[in-house]
């Protein structure tokens, strides 16, 4: 399964060279172990320790060239159709396998504002311009930026039906929650709780343990992006968790809103009610403006503006983003035009990209509520590739 | 023990800024889960996913610039000293930062020679410039990778004690293992036994999953750098195996030899014990050059002539690298002056750094003998940290 996986994504980028008139993409490492290309798992499967290329090309040819250790290992992987192998330096393949397609373009792996776009170091990269000094080919070096916002963001059929299947193992998880929140425990408590299933069902996480799950109760929390504390769930309490699990290699992202019934209460007060069905509603209005076409950002004003005119005051970050192989995966970003977005924002939407619709307000004196839903964009529109939470889950 | 830690090794550094002049280090950062400079372990303890700064200067200041929903978090985890969070772009926080401490250079991750100290992507780097270009700081940049070799290298008290006990764990799996192994066992078959092993005992491994261990069996074997495939153990074969755990975020890294009896043997034949002894005399030969300001590449020579004059091919690797918690750790590598080891095998050793030594042979019609252990700098020469393996060990 792996490597078909990876087979069908290297024909995938051959077709986006095409499309991109860019005659190879030149995927160019060292020593892995220490610091990883993000597009090494999608196109490779498998390592490197000395200076390696993993080359693709327009029609479909692929080589690595490697250290002499690591060939048979490459052999084995098998996903590359030309093995080179050198002992004492790269250069002279290198030079050679550049030489034998004379490249118009040659895309490497830096980027400005893409992280799964810019895994090649700045020293590798004074590097490989020292190898081909002199050589014409340095000139010719370009952004992979395109190629692997294109290639991420498209998914195939086998990667959506993963996808799909690491959603509803998360939701069985957050139903497993739902059953085990009580006032008294703390966030920390539910976090240990949901590593403890993940780990008993062998699911990876989605993201760095210490905030995979992100939990937060109640009206004095830490805010997102921090760990689960030692705070109590309350009576009167909002709770929500971020959470996802990583299933054959596959992210995925949703969060859940809960509330802790008063004594007395059967329903929770207005105020949550409303809080809760803004979140809920703006997640509709964001969705009906994704298609093919658009550009990200105005899918977060549609949410960011409905919220901010019913009363409450703008989430502090972007609305949503794609998911794949990493949590937060893909080029175009569903945010506003911050600076600390770079062009993520302006870019525009593609079929069968996966995307994140996750706003946020805060419900004074209650909490935070928030829901993460999973889309998946059509030919015209959107599907959402998750249930939707349509009722704020009650803890009695 | 980890925020102490941490805390220890931000000391160190001000010390290494002050012996190499330089006013401040800075590691800058995004997307920590998509690619993660491998120096944020080791001195923030946490990653980050918008641009941020980990700055540490040569009076010991330590001041963390990153974006506001990762306050909370930075706070929790406890490690630096100032907190400096932004809602929009870095840009203002970075240069009034800059400002305050007008730092006559800037160390900052990258490196043409160590992965380690090349944690910084070309991307983010360019980023780095833009963002700096009306300052005169981007002009003071200078390579952090003798901050960060000293700083891998120099073991505390406490990474030592650590890393005794990961090596005193991986000696008890390779005890098991000696059980486990007899003829008809795959490569394969060991693999799982040791992932097994070290699953229920909590530990992590040292490198990838797909090739620790690695396992060898037999004269037809794939190389070093390569899975177990499902290659038979059979009488007659000299087995390896090259294995590490990761406790408590640090490595070991071992290897050792066994030969599988054929009927009617009781102890290997000449060949076998003579291939074996070599390589164990050679590890002592090489150890005893090995002291602080003894260059690198010398210590590789000393086992590689031995084993030449022995009457073996050299083998295709360096002799041993750093270990710390990274597999391949730390600056200077003893390893021989090939390019692809760039400025690694020339430069000279230090008190409390810690090597492996992992010369290797191949035994003709029987299998590859290696044995790897484990070696820190003292004031004048290198002491074991693993019991060596003295006898190639026997299988009936």
């Amino acid at each position: 399964m792996k490597k078909e996986l990876i087979l069908e994504k290297q024909q995938q980028a051959a077709q986006i060279l095409n499309e991109l008139d860019i005659d190879m993409w030149m995927t160019f490492v060292r020593e892995t172990g220490n610091i990883k290309d993000p597009m090494l798992d999608m196109i490779a499967g498998t390592g490197a320790t000395w200076h390696s290329a993993f080359i693709i090309t327009r029609d479909g040819d692929t080589t690595a060239i490697i250290g002499s250790l690591e060939e048979p290992n490459m052999k084995m992987v098998g996903t590359f159709k030309n093995i080179i192998s050198y002992l004492k330096s790269v250069k002279d393949d290198l030079i050679k396998t550049l030489d034998k397609y004379n490249p118009n373009k040659i895309a490497i792996n830096f980027s400005r504002d893409s992280s799964l776009a810019d895994g090649l170091t700045h020293g590798v990269y004074l590097e490989l311009i020292e190898l081909l000094k002199d050589t014409p080919y340095a000139e010719r070096f370009v952004s992979s930026e395109n190629i692997v916002a294109a290639l991420r963001g498209r998914k195939s059929a086998a990667e959506l039906s993963i996808m799909k299947e690491a959603i509803k193992e998360t939701l069985i998880i957050f139903d497993e929650v739902t059953k085990y929140l009580q006032p008294g425990i703390t966030e920390k408590e539910v976090a240990v709780f949901v590593h403890n299933i993940a780990e008993e069902k062998g699911f990876g996480l989605a993201w760095d343990k210490e905030y995979c799950p992100s939990v937060f109760t109640g009206p004095d929390t830490a805010g997102a992006h921090a760990g689960p504390t030692d705070r109590k769930i309350q009576k009167g309490h909002v709770i929500n968790m971020d959470f996802g699990i990583k299933l054959n290699g596959y992210c995925s992202d949703l969060q859940r809103t809960w509330y802790v019934l008063k004594d007395g209460e059967d329903t929770p007060p207005d105020e949550v009610m409303r809080g809760f069905n803004v979140i809920k509603d703006s997640i509709q209005i964001a969705a009906k403006t994704i298609k093919p076409g658009a550009v990200a950002w105005t899918v977060d004003d549609a949410a960011r503006s409905y919220i901010v005119e019913n009363g409450y005051e703008e989430y502090p970050h972007g609305l949503g983003h794609q998911v794949g192989r990493a949590a937060h995966d893909g080029g175009a970003l569903l945010g506003p035009k911050w600076e600390r977005y770079g062009n993520l924002p302006y870019l525009t939407l593609e079929e069968s990209q996966v995307f994140t619709i996750e706003p946020r307000l805060t419900i004074k004196d209650y909490g935070i509520a928030t829901i993460e839903e999973e889309v998946v964009i059509t030919k015209d529109g959107c599907e959402f590739l998750s249930p939707n939470q349509k009722e704020i889950y009650l803890i009695k």
